[in-house]
């Protein structure tokens, strides 16, 4: 498509904004936070695992599973295999994210589901379970007909992307939300960890620009011919 | 690209949602907010130019003038003016826009630019104006050379794609901001109000979506051979 650089360059930058975004992830929970548990007394400790099962599971090994697809210099089906169970690991966290998102709500006294980003949150790990699903039924076991195949492969490849653009916006909102939370209990607007905070948000905007440059990159050589992501320019 | 169908009816759906959202952001900001003003004793009013300014003159008007150049039937040198005027309608209201936000701050004694909002608005604001004048001094005039428009148009859609993505998400960040705002202040956050913002966030999303699926689509048959958004297919 539109980047004429090879795919697993850019997925370089990725993977360096990944490890980025963890470490500020997780120096913000463990440090600014103090630190992750599944019970507590202190349930801002349960909360603490939302943000670090979201970015850490759901964002970076969605996004590698993303990025495995085209840059890897394997077999199709080898990449396919890594694609799924990389989805599959990326979609558990993400469920298990969202869970502690409502036991700390539940075990706090808080609403639930009333904010722009739990609604999205909700309609992206249900958009992003279907696109699993239909993936797995279409393209792996049992697998659709020839024709099938070929004709719903543009429209995963474009889904997927959608989804998963979504679900970046979906993590910036979440960084603001608790951020505005925490400012509006004394946490200092030009602080420190306001300013850890927004520059994680960036890095996490980052890394999801640089999983989609990279499957606009070029496939490796043993892949050009293939019906990979390239699909997308076929109509 | 991806999809099989005529831009031009893509956009008709963009086109519906667009006037959905801006009755929805207006009703917001007059009829719950108590109107827009430039100068006033209660500084909200002031604010309200913020919302209406953001999603009607920029993402509506910017969101038109990427789709002008795609679905319109005129021939290349026409579409090309309303695509460069129309991204500089949508660049000067966005400015104007952002001026209120600050114009609000100042006069209300609130700090400015603490926010992930605010820092990714400068950031949008910034790109839109730099790729304009690139788009304006390389396709326009004085205009470049053979190979380097060649060349610079698939990083032009590639780029001017990204920052759209990137003005919708930031706007989503706004509505969430705002209303966390309210609510912290008394709004319910399962009232008629909140439930209204959220749902301007939703179409807001959903016309910067079929704005790109737009683009993604087919072009008017004269077009075909044309170095229009197909571009960026070539690598």
């Amino acid at each position: 498509m539109a980047i004429g650089v090879k795919a697993v360059y850019v997925s370089y930058v990725a993977h360096v904004l990944a490890v980025v975004g963890a470490i500020l992830v997780l120096v913000w929970c463990v440090s600014f936070r103090g630190g992750l548990a599944w019970e507590a007394t202190n349930k801002s400790l349960i909360f603490n695992n939302h943000p670090v099962l979201m970015f850490i599971g759901f964002i970076v090994i969605g996004g590698q599973a993303i990025m495995s697809y085209k840059s890897l210099p394997l077999k199709k089906a080898e990449k396919k295999l890594i694609h799924l169970v990389l989805h599959a690991i990326a979609l558990a966290l993400g469920i298990i994210g969202i869970y502690t998102a409502f036991k700390f709500h539940n075990e706090s006294n808080i609403a639930n589901l009333y904010s722009l980003h739990s609604w999205l949150g909700i309609g992206v790990i249900s958009l992003y379970g279907i696109q699993w699903l239909f993936g797995f039924v279409v393209f792996f076991y049992p697998g659709g007909a020839p024709q099938l195949r070929r004709e719903s492969l543009p429209w995963h490849v474009l889904f997927g992307i959608s989804v998963y653009i979504l679900a970046v916006g979906t993590a910036a909102l979440g960084y603001l939300e608790k951020l505005t939370f925490l400012e509006s209990s004394g946490v200092a607007k030009y602080g420190s960890e306001a300013f850890l905070v927004n520059f994680t948000a960036i890095v996490t905007i980052l890394y999801g620009s640089f999983v989609i440059f990279t499957i606009l990159s070029k496939a490796p050589p043993e892949d050009e011919h293939d019906h990979g992501y390239s699909a997308i320019e076929h109509e």
